[in-house]
């Protein structure tokens, strides 16, 4: 920690108040015992930790994530949170792991290979040992010739692109010219809703593997092995069938380091023999199909205040192959640290502050989207709840493991100038950008949605796009302890600032009825 | 190919010849016949694919060498080469391969783990579970406080550098100031004798690892798994035992994804029992002792030069967790499509082209070394064989799949303008420094000992020191067509001016007995 620079900055935030929408007012004291608590004292990468390595793959519904819901709701109820609670969502589906995952060449030499099983794909019938065939189909039709070829075979699909020697690093942080153009680029022009063209090919893509699915299973192969790229030893996961208790039966599948797939595939095509040993045992769960988020609560001290709620949270489940370090448990860490921090800073907030760590965001922002629905609004009918009203603001953290540069106003024009006052005295930390663009992919679209306020803040990329977002290395080597000490203390300012402002902060026109998803 | 430039080159090349120590004579039908076969109807990926993929890992003395072994000379003389022979050197110890692998963490979740028994350890008894016990030693002292500890248990060693997020990249090409840099420093100051004092810490680092591993073994540990680093699913290896077929015993031990074992460490740590499951199942072969090189040859076609040889090679040796792509089926490809370019090429070389192919490199250069003392001399002794005085020049290719930059000229003074003639119509790919510095740690050594002309190329080191070498991600992915089509240009040119000039290339100084290794 550096006091000197930030007690300046912070001087020369009083002088340019009164540019802003209205005057911000901040308790220095507050501020600094926030960041002495968050650099000096903290306990994130030790949260970290117990998300990760000690809860394991926290996919949707899993054993792993109902280990890291009762370890966080007992953990903050520890630190003096109150309320503190695994509240049900609603229903989600079938629950899923892993018992065992082995896949090996055994002809023409042996070779352990990387890989693992998509979720919610079934096991195989022990270890078999089968033949391959390479399928290459772009469409439907391609499939015609592969009629009558498969039975009892292992199906190997297609590397889309091959790794290479990488020439550009796998790790950055953003530029100060990058920032900069962030600010620049007009709201309206940088909204992120996913053109038609693009959604249309991506349902095509997925109606296409469907049916490829299904013709596998009916032409009676034994298993498939796919990719979804990486490198390294490094491969991207998915799922492989859905989680609904009803869904159609698949062939069990494993997602393979492109390496070893790209092998198998150059040895099958030059007619060399090969044979795959295969072993998966998944373990499906469907006695309790309910998802949950966890929430705790840091109750208001204003007597006309503490009614009114400022949420932070962050997903806590992940994709099966690790153990979701940067996606999300890095968001989850910072969040709990941020209240941690405000707990241990002996914070009076005015308005009540409350965590939320979402469940099954993976698959839609499940978690969210109905607490949203459960506790707001209903974005099909924009039936507004009590709660709707009391809302102050919703903090998201996201986007890996990267130190916050800044946060996206999400078009909220009126929300920017108040940002960026915050900033200033986090302006040495290296947060100091406002966006007016939006920006996608996560919870915070759940409350923007209905109208809400709610936020994601800008974040370092690192390695998350290149290397950890839903790969098997998504794990806790690749969260930098520097990176989330400054995120707690930039959320649990930011935090404090929304529960003590005179004011809920401004909110953008209410969206109609059905218009959000 | 672009002809027009390297026309260019080769025309003011005439005019700067009278500038090196002999005017190097330069049939430019030739050179362009040379580019062109190895520019356009270049074979060198399908080479490389038969020596990766087809062959498999290529341990010392392993079934993957053999494979490689028939395969190549069978190709070798299928272009038209003579005297193509699996000649043995003496004796090297052991053969070993895997013939299963397979590391789980079972407890506290199930986590299947990358991983590789590391070379020469016997297998586990079946598939076993046992808990583990985290050995902290730097020093044989410190195995006293786990006397007792490690009965029927897995020991985990500590991992010594962690991954982290990666903001440089993997691979790079030299840059033009590098490259000047390599010709600007004296050969003397260059010198890479390893220092003692290096060598004495690696000698009891070695000494230290041994009396652990018996520590380990007399205290009835399962099993070991260890790391000697790596990142993202990439893992370095070596060897866990000698090859020798009277070694001492040793216990099952693999090389772990440092990820992998970290995540182990510090759940044991954080006292979470940790168990393991670990299945290793490997092959030791005591039939056959010896090892083998591969040789070829393009016979000489001048009546006074032909008992003269020119040779090229590269090891064809690699490690066991993968197919050894960049160490060395690089260079195997490389030498083998140089070899093939000037047959097809219709080249009647002078003196006689002998590639040589060498086995054992990564145990100590057992195969070249012996190569030259079986049929040039003895360093020991200097006695020099008849065959001594008839070797015009050695070339080696063994630093990864980069172009050729230049060549090293190994302190010999007298050679290396040479090498800058014969660079020059070769400037236009890239190829033009010539350094007089030493290059070490592969075959041109064993030559170069006994007072031969041995060289080594000076190549891009793309990600050869980060990511592929001696680890189990040097696959086939890691080879760059078009650096290995240059290089087998630039080594064809060389081999072919090497095999018509007038006189042999000049030596330097003979060493005396006993002096080299």
């Amino acid at each position: 920690m550096r006091p000197l620079p930030f007690l300046f900055l912070a001087g020369s935030l009083l002088t340019s108040a009164a540019h802003a929408q209205r005057a911000e007012k901040t308790d220095q004291l507050v501020l600094t015992k926030i960041r002495d608590e968050g650099m000096d004292r903290s306990r994130v990468m030790e949260t970290a930790f117990y998300l990760t390595d000690v809860s394991g793959p926290r996919l949707a519904n899993s054993p792993g994530l109902q280990r890291a819901n009762e370890w966080t709701k007992n953990q903050l109820a520890s630190w003096g949170l109150v309320n503190a609670n695994v509240e049900p969502w609603g229903t989600f589906g079938r629950g899923w792991d892993i018992e065992k995952s082995y896949v090996a060449m055994t002809a023409p030499y042996y070779h352990a290979m990387i890989g693992a099983p998509k979720a919610w794909t079934p096991s195989t019938n022990g270890a078999v040992k089968k033949a391959v065939v390479v399928v290459k189909a772009a469409t439907e039709a391609d499939l015609d010739k592969y009629k009558g070829q498969l039975r009892d075979k292992i199906v190997l699909t297609e590397v889309g692109t091959p790794p290479k020697p990488g020439f550009e690093p796998d790790a950055r942080r953003y530029t100060a010219e990058e920032l900069k153009k962030m600010t620049e680029v007009p709201a309206a022009a940088a909204a992120t809703a996913p053109d038609a063209d693009r959604l249309a090919a991506r349902r095509a893509q997925l109606a296409l593997r469907a049916k490829m699915a299904d013709f596998y299973l009916s032409e009676g192969a034994a298993a498939v092995l796919s990719t979804r790229g990486g490198s390294d030893g490094t491969f991207f996961t998915s799922n492989g069938a859905p989680y609904a208790p009803d869904a159609k039966p698949v062939l069990p599948e494993m997602e393979m380091a492109p390496e070893d797939q790209l092998r198998l595939i150059r040895l099958a095509e030059a007619s060399i023999p090969v044979e795959i040993e295969l072993e998966t045992r998944t373990r499906f769960q469907t006695q309790d199909l309910k998802g949950y988020n966890v929430v705790a609560e840091i109750p208001g001290t204003d007597r006309k205040l503490k009614n009114e709620v400022v949420m932070l949270g962050a997903h806590l489940d992940s994709w099966h192959a690790a153990t979701g370090a940067t996606d999300n448990a890095a968001g989850c860490a910072v969040m709990m640290e941020a209240v941690r921090i405000l707990k241990a800073a002996g914070v009076q907030p005015r308005r009540t502050i409350r965590i939320a760590l979402w469940g099954e965001e993976e698959q839609g922002l499940h978690g969210s989207k109905n607490y949203v629905k459960n506790h707001f609004a209903d974005p099909a009918t924009m039936q507004l709840r009590p709660e709707h009203a009391r809302l102050a603001a919703y903090f998201n953290l996201d986007n890996g493991a990267g130190k916050i540069r800044g946060i996206y106003a999400q078009g909220n024009a009126a929300a920017a100038p108040i940002f960026s006052e915050w900033l200033k005295p986090l302006a040495d930390l290296g947060a100091t950008t406002v966006t007016l663009r939006n920006t996608g992919g996560t919870d915070h679209l759940s409350f923007d949605a209905v109208g809400l306020p709610g936020f994601q803040f800008i974040q370092d990329p690192l390695d998350y796009g290149t290397r950890t977002h839903h790969t098997n290395m998504d794990t806790y080597e690749r969260l930098p302890a520097d990176d989330l000490k400054q995120a707690s203390v930039v959320v649990a300012t930011f935090v404090y600032q929304a529960a003590m402002r005179d004011e809920m902060l401004p909110r953008k026109p209410q969206p109609t009825a059905g218009k959000a998803q």
